[in-house]
């Protein structure tokens, strides 16, 4: 993290002008284009709002005209219009990323992905979609031939395949699979240069990697292609423990057992559970594990349970992913739009006891620990998206810093640059291919600080 | 280990009366039994042969007859009669294991278990069958249920599901589930006593591990229900590498990426694989490693390998696992009966490092490392079985101790007695168990040296 994108105040990146946008949109008769304001602001916002600093210095964000491409040839229109005419185009899957990635910062055209959206194939074993494919639709998709999506956000209801690698990173599945990242968690994607002929490029193996996380800015995804899981059959427990220790034992132990099939496994520490989540059936002095595994591994799981003292309860909530990952977030600001939140990275050898370090620093009134277990090259990992209340920004960045002295890695969520975010994001090779895709860098600018 | 298993000599065990077996036998009316002395030796043997120690310290041991029940009522009047003129009964499955773990030291009666072969039931995600039953019979149920055995020996085809369980350890699968030692990796057994009346117990979760890796001390297995996978098309490759270490650095690399489904990692030093693996299309200079990813994998792994400077080889070889685990080995002897081997645990942080530092402390010509890579404990853990030039008693014990210097926790498998093989075998529960079902250790006395 940088002090510099700490300070508050509106983001300062120029606007493009209205006139250069009118000439581009000249071009384009026959494109499905809106440029009413109310609606274009709608849709040039995402889940920023989860970070009080992002909503002041982006909530005034807006583009000029959502244009929604029918397929790539329409696609490639757009970019050729824009390209001629130097007016920054960003592209939007559902929106719900929380870092601002799909708010246009210098105006202009935010691309709407809704129209490439078919399901193109499901094969045994992998399938491929339009960017613009709802993950959730995908996922039934495949249902159909007892094939299963790996790892989706707890969005997936609404989240767009494109934005899925454009955000990049881990989710609902990652506990088994591990995250985007890794050597053939996405075997390709289809990406459109941003030029005065915009060409076609097939990105596969680790050639993804140069538009994963990108945020849009390396070139315009259109189609993605994933490998799937064997559909399975999955048993949903919340379990509650008398200890935040106990519940971080717990699910370390079923993040390390292999032979138990995984989907889902996230603490929230009291009092979180019971005021944010599950009011009606959880106290505030209950920690929680969220658990999803495979229904053939129920005995397997009680038994692991009762070693750890922790007790299956009765709450509704189906499915459960609905309450973990950036949704335990959601719940605690629909409550009390002064919760926010951090993103630490654990590190070996025990992340339950960086995690109870933290937890021991800070009072719940202002942290709440909340950890999702995750595999990440190989090993189980754990990554917090410690439920924060805000009051400023220094005492925000006080408890970035605490965190770190705990032994965390701070990936700073309330900044709206690639290289903000925190390490490995926007790195050279990235940046090259930016170069190569974009070279009048109008592709979502801003998000990539040393993009020029 | 300990010195005094390594002495050689034979077993010096009492050898049960004729006259009580006679008896024994006179009450088993209607039952099959074989008397014939050169097919009760043969069926009284296993892979012992593999060791030079047990080869010398057991070649005499030799039932007085086999009993083949045909089903659990003809087992418990086995067992009862030979309760009652204490006759030691072994139980062997196919006799596939290498630690004579199924042959009778003591004589008496060997069961056969080969007419309780019925697959039980097959439900999604798990099955069941008798103790009998072929792993690869099995597999082949499932295969038609879209599903497949999770985890199985290099010996399939013959081997049983309830000789599986009694010798315990991993197999061709644990780099994606682990060793049986995991909770949920055996949903159950049935299992019964060696009582006046034999009784019928089933053990679920946890309590299953009281009969695992028993050598059939603990009971008469006689079910087993198993957790399955779903089934997957397996691509199958011999990967040629200039030098161990960078053999070794990409299946390190292979085994943690969480996004390539995996069934086999398995590297063996040169010369083996051109000496006694494939002598038809690898150079003894060439080091390899034998994979076996899911299909879907295929575009990730070749970058992989590319990176790892490996080269796919054109050799003839599948079911591949054929070469790896104990086969391996199988391969070496069958070339050279001076070849045996050892077992020896590598342990984190860096087992890459171990087995080459074993490798530079040791010529070829007497140790060839042979690295089985798997999941142990939810962390990617390797495994040796280094192929072994024998020559003296003393000279294998230092070729264990340099093992051991070097970071290795060697499983003797020259000895024949569960406390012998290494730590964690014959533990206090399964002690206690093994007296409940057992009171007069009749069940192959002599493997627990201190059941009594």
């Amino acid at each position: 993290m940088t002090t510099d994108a700490m300070t508050t105040g509106q983001a300062q990146a120029p606007r493009v002008a209205k006139a250069a946008v009118e000439a581009a949109l000249a071009e384009l008769n026959g494109l499905v284009v809106d440029t009413e304001p109310l609606r274009v602001q709608r849709r040039s916002r995402d889940f920023h709002w989860f970070s009080p600093l992002l909503r002041e210095q982006l909530d005034h964000v807006t583009a000029d005209a959502i244009v929604s491409p029918a397929d790539e040839d329409e696609l490639k229109r757009v970019l050729a219009a824009c390209y001629a005419h130097d007016v920054p185009v960003t592209v939007r899957g559902a929106g719900t990323a929380t870092s601002g990635q799909a708010m246009p910062l210098q105006g202009g055209i935010v691309l709407d992905m809704g129209y490439l959206n078919r399901v193109l194939a499901i094969e045994p074993g992998w399938c491929r979609a339009g960017a613009g494919c709802v993950m959730g639709v995908l996922d039934h998709a495949l249902r159909e031939r007892g094939q299963a999506l790996r790892v989706h956000p707890t969005t997936v209801a609404s989240a767009t395949v494109g934005g899925f690698v454009a955000s990049g990173g881990a989710g609902v599945g990652s506990i088994t699979w591990g995250t985007s990242s890794e050597v053939g968690a996405i075997r390709a994607v289809r990406v459109v240069t941003m030029e005065a002929k915009p060409r076609t490029l097939e990105l596969r193996g680790s050639h993804v990697r140069l538009a994963l996380q990108s945020w849009g800015t390396a070139g315009v995804i259109t189609e993605v292609e994933l490998p799937t899981a064997p559909l399975t059959r999955w048993l949903e427990r919340v379990l509650g423990f008398a200890t935040l220790e106990a519940a971080l034992r717990f699910a370390d132990r079923l993040a390390h057992a292999d032979a138990i099939l995984k989907r889902l496994v996230s603490v929230v520490a009291a009092p979180a559970p019971g005021r944010f989540l599950f009011p009606h059936g959880v106290d505030e002095a209950t920690h929680v594990v969220l658990v999803m595994v495979a229904e053939t591994a129920g005995e397997a799981l009680t038994e692991l349970i009762t070693e750890h003292g922790g007790e299956a309860l009765s709450v509704a909530g189906s499915p459960l992913y609905d309450y973990a990952w950036q949704h335990t977030t959601l719940h605690a600001a629909k409550h009390d739009r002064g919760w926010t939140y951090l993103q630490v990275a654990y590190a070996a050898p025990d992340p339950v006891l960086e995690v109870l370090a933290t937890a021991a620093a800070l009072t719940p009134d202002e942290v709440i620990p909340h950890v999702e277990f995750l595999r990440m090259g190989g090993r189980v990992a754990c990554t917090g998206f410690p439920l924060v209340r805000f009051t400023t920004d220094l005492r925000l960045a006080e408890l970035m810093a605490a965190h770190e002295a705990a032994g965390g890695v701070v990936h700073n969520p309330h900044v709206f640059t690639l290289e903000d975010v925190g390490p490995g994001w926007g790195g050279k090779a990235k940046r090259a291919f930016k170069r190569e895709v974009d070279p009048k860098n109008l592709l979502n600018p801003g998000k990539l600080r040393n993009a020029v």
